[in-house]
C-alpha cells in the first residue's frame, strides 16, 4: 500500500475545488503543502472565521481542517474517489494554538478494503509542540 | 451529584450570549431547549453556514452543537465556570443528517473534581434514528 | 431495523461456547442475561482473574466484558456471524469499581450494511452510577 | 518538559514489580526495552494467556500492554509516582498480529499539570506494519 501518491498537489486542489467547494467558503484558506506515500500536509491560513474570542483558532476549524487533510492524503493514495466518508473522528486538545496559521500533518496508519484510519498532528506555524492530535476512519468504496 | 440544575435555560442563555458569543457569529442559531438533573438539550436551526454540499449538516456544524450542548449541561449543573475547556472529543457520524433542524440531547455521566464525561446523540428534528454519537471530556476547575 | 431478536439468550450461549471459547478461559464468568431489540445485558461475576490490587476490577477486565457484550447484541440482531471484527473501542473510566460482579448494558446505536456502532455502560452490582463507559464499531459482513 | 527520563529502565522495573504486580500475574510477559525523553518501548512476549483462538493476540492484551507502555513513558518522566490512572483510551485495531512477541512503542504527545495524553503503536516483532494503535489519556496527580 505505501506506493507513491497517485494524485499531484495540483490535481488534489482541482479535485477539492469540484468536489468540497464548501470548505472554501467564505474565503479559500486550506493549502495543500504536500503529498507523499501515504500522508499529507495541509497549510490553514490564519482566518477571522476559524477564531473564538481571544484570537484563538475555534475547535470546530481544527476538526474540519484534520478531516480535510486526512481525506486530501486518502485522495492522494487512492485516486478521486468521492465516495469516502468520515464515520469516526476523536481529537484531543493539547494546547492551545497560536495566532498564526496552522499546519495540520496526516499519516495514514491502515488503508484496507473498507477502512481507512490515519492520525493527524495539528501545530501553530512555527511552534513545534502539538495544538492537537486526531485519529480519524474513513469508510472508502470498494476498489480493485 | 445529580441535584437540580443550578441555572435556569434563561441564565444560561445570557451567560452564553456574553461569554461564549463566537457561536452566534453569522446568526444565532443554538437554542437551548431545555435543562435538567444532568443533562440539556439544544435546537440547531438549519442554517446555510452549516451546510454541506446536498444540503446536510456538516461534521463540524454537529461537533460545535455537541460541544455547545455538552457545555450547557456542565454549567447548569455547577454554575456560571467560565474556564472549563473541551480536552477531547470523540465523534460517530451514523446516518446522513435531514435537511431540518438538529436537535442535540446531552447526558452527563461524570461530574468530578477535575473532569466531567458526557455523550450526547444527535438526530434531526422529526426523525428518532441518531445522525451522531459523541463522548466528551471537559476539564473543570476545582470547586468546593 | 429494531426488529425482535432472531437468537435466544440459549443460542447465543451456545454459540459463543462454540466461537469465543477463549472469553471461558479459567473460569466462566460472563453470563448474558437479557438480549432485547438492538440490546444486551451481561453479567460478569466476580473473578479473581479481573481484578487489579485493591480488589478493583481491571482496566482490560472491562474492556473485555464491553467488547462481549456489544458482540452479543449484534449476534442477537443479524444471526451467528462469525466475521464481525472490532474495528476500533473507546473507554472512559469513570469511576473505581465495587468488589462485586459488573453488569453491562449494551445499545445498538447503529446497524449498517458495514458498521456497526454500539454503546456499553458498565456498572458494578446494585450500584447506579456508571464505572466505564465505552463507544464500539465492528465490521461487520455483507448481508441480505 | 521534554527533558532526560528521571528512571532508569531498572529503576522502572523495581518500581512496577512493587507497584503493578498484577501485570505479571501467570507469568512475566512486558519487558521495558527503552526510555527516552517522552517516550518508551516495551515487548510483550507471546504467550498463551494472551491469545486467542488461531493464536493471535487478543484485544485486552493489546490494551493491557499499551497502558502499561504509556503508563511506564509516563513515570520515566515525571518519576515514581504511584497516582496516575487512566481516563480514557481509544483504540483502532488495524491488522491482525502475528503470532509472535509483540512491540509497543509510547510517544507522549502532553504532559501537562493534570492530564497526559499519548500515543502508542503496537506491531508484532519483525512486521513493519501496525497492529493496532492507540490513545491514551492519564490523570496525573498535581506536581511542582
Amino acid at each position: 500500500m505505501t506506493h507513491e501518491p497517485v494524485m499531484t498537489v495540483e490535481e488534489l486542489e482541482a479535485f477539492m475545488e469540484r468536489d468540497f467547494p464548501q470548505v472554501h467558503h467564505g474565503g479559500r484558506t486550506n493549502v495543500i503543502e504536500a503529498v507523499r506515500p501515504m500522508g499529507a500536509t495541509v497549510r490553514m491560513h490564519y482566518h477571522e472565521r476559524h477564531l473564538r474570542p481571544g484570537g484563538t483558532i475555534s475547535g470546530p476549524a481544527m476538526m474540519q481542517l484534520a478531516d480535510y487533510t486526512m481525506y486530501v492524503a486518502l485522495l492522494a493514495q487512492i485516486g478521486p474517489v468521492p465516495l469516502a466518508v468520515t464515520t469516526n473522528l476523536s481529537i484531543n486538545f493539547l494546547r492551545k494554538p497560536d495566532q498564526s496559521d496552522m499546519i495540520a500533518e496526516c499519516t495514514l496508519l491502515k488503508l484496507g478494503q473498507r477502512l481507512a484510519v490515519g492520525e493527524v498532528a495539528l501545530h501553530s506555524d512555527g511552534e513545534e509542540e502539538l495544538a492537537a492530535h486526531v485519529v480519524l476512519t474513513y469508510s472508502v468504496p470498494p476498489r480493485d
